[in-house]
């Protein structure tokens, strides 16, 4: 079970997030690639620290909407949403040729992974999008009880997956998250989070929030490292679950 | 010698240009990556508009400014000079690899091309990123009197070069472009414009517009189709040149 | 009845519209506020040809995406639509103070339009924005059958309205444009928009495209200049309409 | 002697500065208008907080450079200027009028302040545009040996001036600020930066890094409260200084 967490969301002279204190911690970064967030220059910057730290590199890529950070559903036909992405991993995966590594996964960022889980048509679009540029490359998607069907269109169309699940976060009934206004939708615990993502990756599932079990086979679990509590919390994942591994298949 | 024009210059509803007029008659497309010009969809329509006509495609990156349209000077790092060719290289590289072809050269746009040589530290900072993005990707820069210089320094760094001219500028007795503001700055007359095209062509220089011969070796020249009088004037150099020649190298 | 007409579509470089041509044809310019379109100085000069042609001046205020040219819904809360508002209105209103003449009502653009006629809390939330800013600025929305329900929520806000209809659309039996994708959503006829103009004009209506008559009391109709028959089908109505009114209410 | 500070110059997701520990301390919020920082609801909040403070409203416009924070050199026409002034003072005064009080004074950001400093014609766009605007509108320049020259210029245009000095920053003998890559070009020390303080307001200058007097008549110094050494000295100068005054002029 590997660790991924979104990294390089700075720009230009604002900061967020805490890279270097969570890249020891993870297996895997996604790379904001500039249109939800980052710039070129933050983007080599953290190219260059996920390769000082041997972690697996990931492209990002989201509506591009800097305003409100690729939150925020925009309408796109197909093949803009193919060009979007194409222009996207394209540009990381420049800036990997030129510092070292390479591109190893795509995992969508904010409204468009949201939407593409919503609209087959969407996912369609994103899969193929990711068949054109490099077939073996995989498209990160979050685990949900619609993964055999997910597994099934992505074969058909020709590009790997990786399934992502989420340590402190609950889950309802059906698969999927519960929104963040309802009460217990995020875990705070620590003891909670670090048992959820054992859970994950010992037993092929979670109980959900109203303690049905829920069998979700993940390959990675999402981590976030944006204040103390969350960076204790992967420390005690990161521990448990033994040393980072850093090959993505 | 070959014809270079600049491509896909639209953005969102906007349209620049008559792309699909010019394209018929030129050898290699500078097909703008976004940051002064064009997006992610438009990007991948010029591509595929290159490929119908077996048109080189080059890169044509600049400064980050829309508004602008890239012929603002604003001052960059050689670190952030080269993470924003990698990035916008690396995104229309990206489209080309999905959509077929690949990027063949880059040439510089606007603000960034003359300031680059202006400044040898920052013609230096593009040549060592094209050098890292990929050793035998030719850079493109203005013929000029300093063009062996320009030649040195680029064996140097490890960069093919390819020298552009203009058939519809006026040089001075240095070998640089007359100002625009300067009277007969820009040939408007069809048959002097064809017989400037020939003398680069055929005699490796032009007489400057003190009358002055001025040898300078060019690979390519860059024409215009903004208009009829324009796209007239490259279509008798098309017939004047003979047929289109496909190869950059 | 008055036309309106947006207008300073144009973005740095690109140019859209002829507004040089359309402006001594229409009563009321709708002016883009540099969201989805113009820039501060287009808008000053648009500004500048509005009072030259003593063309009373409207904000176009859009949602921010000047890629989609603010025709993609994008969510907002009612706290950040009013602050975009105050924003974008504020902004133009700046520039009319310094070269003369005011804003002299608002017309929302494109998807935001669409978006505040299907939502009555985005509405209120446009409304209550105007009202902030000056309770006597009019807000132009199209006449539809719900136009009374909408003048009561304006009347309980405090904001005057000013309804909208279009000479070169259909309306379905609901008082809706026909979607531009069915046969005969747009009227290219010469003489079939002047007479919808007329009849809106004298009639207080029009027949729907099931033949259906629609009262819809306007008080401007919205034409458009961006190419020779439009731009003589303007002509056609102003003719039949007489000469310009240039005060808003 | 009054305080100033930059505020509001957090954009969409990011933050930046610490404004709710900073504002009680000071007199004049100079508020980021949207092209360097800041988007309009961060715009309404801000101004909300500085109506509760009872703190002057200053518009800070600069160059359209998010990506750059303002910093960076871009070439305007006078009327270009005048255009981006009138579009972000307008903007934020739009905000101010329908949330309550409005912009007492207008202060250059960056590298618009820098640039018009040193060019002469720049100034003079600048303060026509605020002429313009609203002739009892002050602009905020820093003090310098030409303080003199820039008032009479002003008087000539018909714009009243404020003059800034800075606390924590060196002087040279020409009454500019020290590169900051000079070794003492910031004022780290605590007590140092109290008494550069005092010595503005009670002595009408300060000594050079050199140690030479400089009188340089000031009607606010800048301060800034990004770390708790900053917020410290700010509150030993509020101190020392005595409560806050609000009137602008």
């Amino acid at each position: 079970m590997k660790l991924n967490c979104d990294l390089g969301e700075s720009f230009g002279a604002w900061t967020m997030g805490q890279d270097a204190r969570i890249i020891p911690l993870v297996d895997m970064a996604n790379v904001a690639c500039g249109f939800h967030a980052s710039d070129p220059l933050i983007m080599t910057e953290t190219v260059q620290l996920a390769l000082a730290h041997k972690v697996a590199i990931g492209a990002h890529p989201a509506y591009q909407d800097l305003a409100g950070f690729g939150r925020r559903s925009i309408h796109h036909t197909p093949a803009q949403i193919k060009a979007l992405l194409w222009y996207q991993v394209g540009a990381l995966d420049g800036i990997c040729r030129a510092v070292g590594g390479q591109v190893s996964y795509v995992k969508p960022h904010g409204a468009l992974n949201n939407d593409m889980m919503k609209d087959t048509g969407l996912l369609l679009a994103v899969m193929e999008a990711m068949a054109g540029f490099r077939p073996d490359l995989p498209l990160m998607i979050p685990a949900t009880r619609q993964s055999e069907r997910h597994k099934e269109l992505a074969d058909k169309v020709g590009v790997p997956l990786l399934f992502e699940a989420f340590a402190d976060r609950a889950y309802d009934d059906d698969g999927q998250l519960v929104a963040r206004s309802v009460p217990g939708a995020v875990l705070h615990d620590h003891q909670a989070v670090l048992e959820q993502a054992l859970s994950f990756a010992h037993k092929g599932g979670v109980h959900s929030i109203s303690g049905q079990w829920l069998p979700l086979q993940a390959d990675s679990l999402c981590v976030h490292g944006d204040n103390d509590v969350a960076l204790a919390a992967v420390t005690a994942i990161r521990q448990a679950l033994g040393r980072k591994q850093t090959d993505v298949q």
